[in-house]
């Protein structure tokens, strides 16, 4: 295999945004749609990164995503929940007014909810629970996704991977953000085990009678492993009811997974803010938070490696690849490239 | 053994409210504790039943349980947000409290989060949870608890096994309702383990250099495997952070565990109401819950098992034991008949 060739972060930034404004998407909304696509990238999320691009677009021209979406907020009287109606349009677009919107009512009520409904594929989760983080809020993110884990009990997928991300600041120390899938692993990673040939663990996947397979093909016919079993399976029914039931966009099953061209995605994602103001003086928490931390890292070890927090990994990344550039596959490169040249842009 | 004695519900119940009053709690308080109590014994959760009544009387006894706790919401200007300072009284009625405020806030503002600072042990999570249920509302409930699993690459326990709890109405159905804790199992099926001198699956516990172990002992003297590994570590550190830590209470790893008499336990929760209404029709909802269970349950299952859906084998055997009675140990029966005679209260 090539080498992987580094790009500046702008480079690849203005790239997104060209195409996305090319494909008709408002500029505006490109910046967003291109920001989280970095993000991704910087934090070596590969798999929700500018890869997807291409599929986006793909989605756009077939009208399975709408890039003129009209996103409307639903008036209620309850003044600490709303609804955003993202029209089909693009689910980072969404996500972002919803959290916005989350952490506007949190900074007056101390709590803010919004559910998203009829959205797509929003990236990578903690993109959303990190806006918080400026405005001393606690953030968190759930939405649903296309079948991948048996629930328990039956053989065959029907709930998604459903994540939840939860992003805590602190004060000194480097934001904790967590932001995990309800699947042992990701189905990329089993994926890779397929391509290379190679046994995997057998408690990543199952195959289709639902018994554990060492053998990668078999667990991609199959289904994926919740995590702690009965209980992983019961988080991912639950995501499901906080946001495909509780929209109306679609109940567990229903979900296409973004390849999936024969229809809309029916996404639907849930963002929760709160304010910790409302709670205790923010210094105080971020301070606590702080100490918290340095009791963990100062914990003896296994081994000789170094205790790092949820998201500390990631956030040291972004800021390696932030000054050094992203590392892009010679294949990725060429696919963005032919989607450059249909949407008259100079190429990478 | 002994075969256990089946006690009626009310008998059971009628004797924990009169030790509890003996000991100088408020007769109002002395029946939400016992119904919690009741409430475990029903759904077979006897480790957080009636057993508990002698070490929650022995922590009044000693002062570090205030059974005339003055249990006070500290006012503020965020209207969708309260904290309850339970003044070190009982973890059970600081619950009642605060869930039924996060109703009422959620009824006027769409979700409603009531903190809880300065607690106890509150007994089986789902009783508080569950509370939504009549009200169209999903109830979610957190609380921390005393070390038993290590953070994400350190040896020793720190986190909790801090159990997070979502309720969600079905209409014909039976609720949804998870209650679970991060770790693989509780530490009590590892104790039964070693009372027995079993092996026990290699992926419950870990010894105090945090390898896995089959042997029980070594891992009641280490700690409990997190689901997901760090991704159950990880969860557990969040619900920390919406607990202890952000109320002031404790942080990681200073919760002490309901048999530990070297000082008030430290425990918080917190919890969230979230009012269906806000969202879309309840009726509705609950039609889609409804047929999100028919669906599930409707699968192949794997083997010849019917499927069960979260918390539904529980609610089936409170009906069965509400009917039939309840099963108690001849030796947790002489436990309570000490403290009986201790408190000059009729015998069971």
């Amino acid at each position: 295999m090539d080498r992987p060739i580094l790009y500046d972060l702008n480079i690849l930034n203005e790239f997104c945004i060209k195409v996305l404004t090319k494909a008709g998407v408002d500029s505006q909304d490109a910046e967003i749609i291109s920001d989280t696509l970095m993000f991704a990238e910087l934090r070596n999320v590969t798999s929700h990164g500018i890869v997807r691009l291409p599929t986006y677009i793909e989605r756009m021209e077939k009208g399975l995503i709408n890039q003129y979406a009209d996103m409307k907020f639903t008036n209620n009287h309850f003044a600490a929940v709303t609804i955003l109606d993202a029209d089909n349009g693009m689910g980072q677009v969404a996500g972002y007014k919803a959290m916005k919107q989350a952490m506007n009512i949190a900074k007056l009520y101390g709590i803010g909810m919004v559910a998203v409904k009829n959205s797509n594929h929003f990236g990578v989760a903690s993109y959303y629970s990190m806006m918080s983080l400026e405005e001393n809020m606690i953030g968190l993110v759930m939405t649903n996704a296309s079948p991948a884990i048996a629930p328990f009990g039956a053989k065959t997928p029907l709930l998604g991977t459903n994540p939840l991300t939860v992003a805590v600041p602190a004060r000194n120390g480097k934001p904790i953000v967590l932001d995990m899938s309800m699947s042992t692993v990701a189905r990329g990673k089993i994926r890779m085990y397929a391509l290379q040939n190679k046994e995997m663990p057998p408690d990543w996947g199952l195959d289709t009678e639902g018994n554990p397979t060492a053998d990668p093909n078999e667990a991609l016919k199959g289904s994926l492993v919740p995590i702690g079993g009965v209980k992983g399976s019961g988080l991912s029914l639950i995501v499901d009811l906080l946001t495909g039931v509780l929209t109306g966009t679609s109940l567990t099953g229903e979900v296409r997974t973004v390849t999936d061209m024969s229809g809309p995605s029916r996404t639907s994602h849930v963002f929760i803010a709160i304010n910790i103001e409302s709670i205790m003086d923010p210094e105080v928490y971020k301070s606590n938070v702080d100490a918290v931390i340095s009791r963990i890292k100062s914990m003896p070890p296994k081994g000789d490696n170094e205790i790092f927090m949820a998201g500390e990994i990631e956030q040291n990344l972004m800021d390696k690849r932030r000054a050094e550039g992203i590392p892009v596959e010679m294949e990725i490169v060429e696919l963005l490239n032919s989607l450059a040249e249909k949407y008259d842009v100079s190429k990478l």
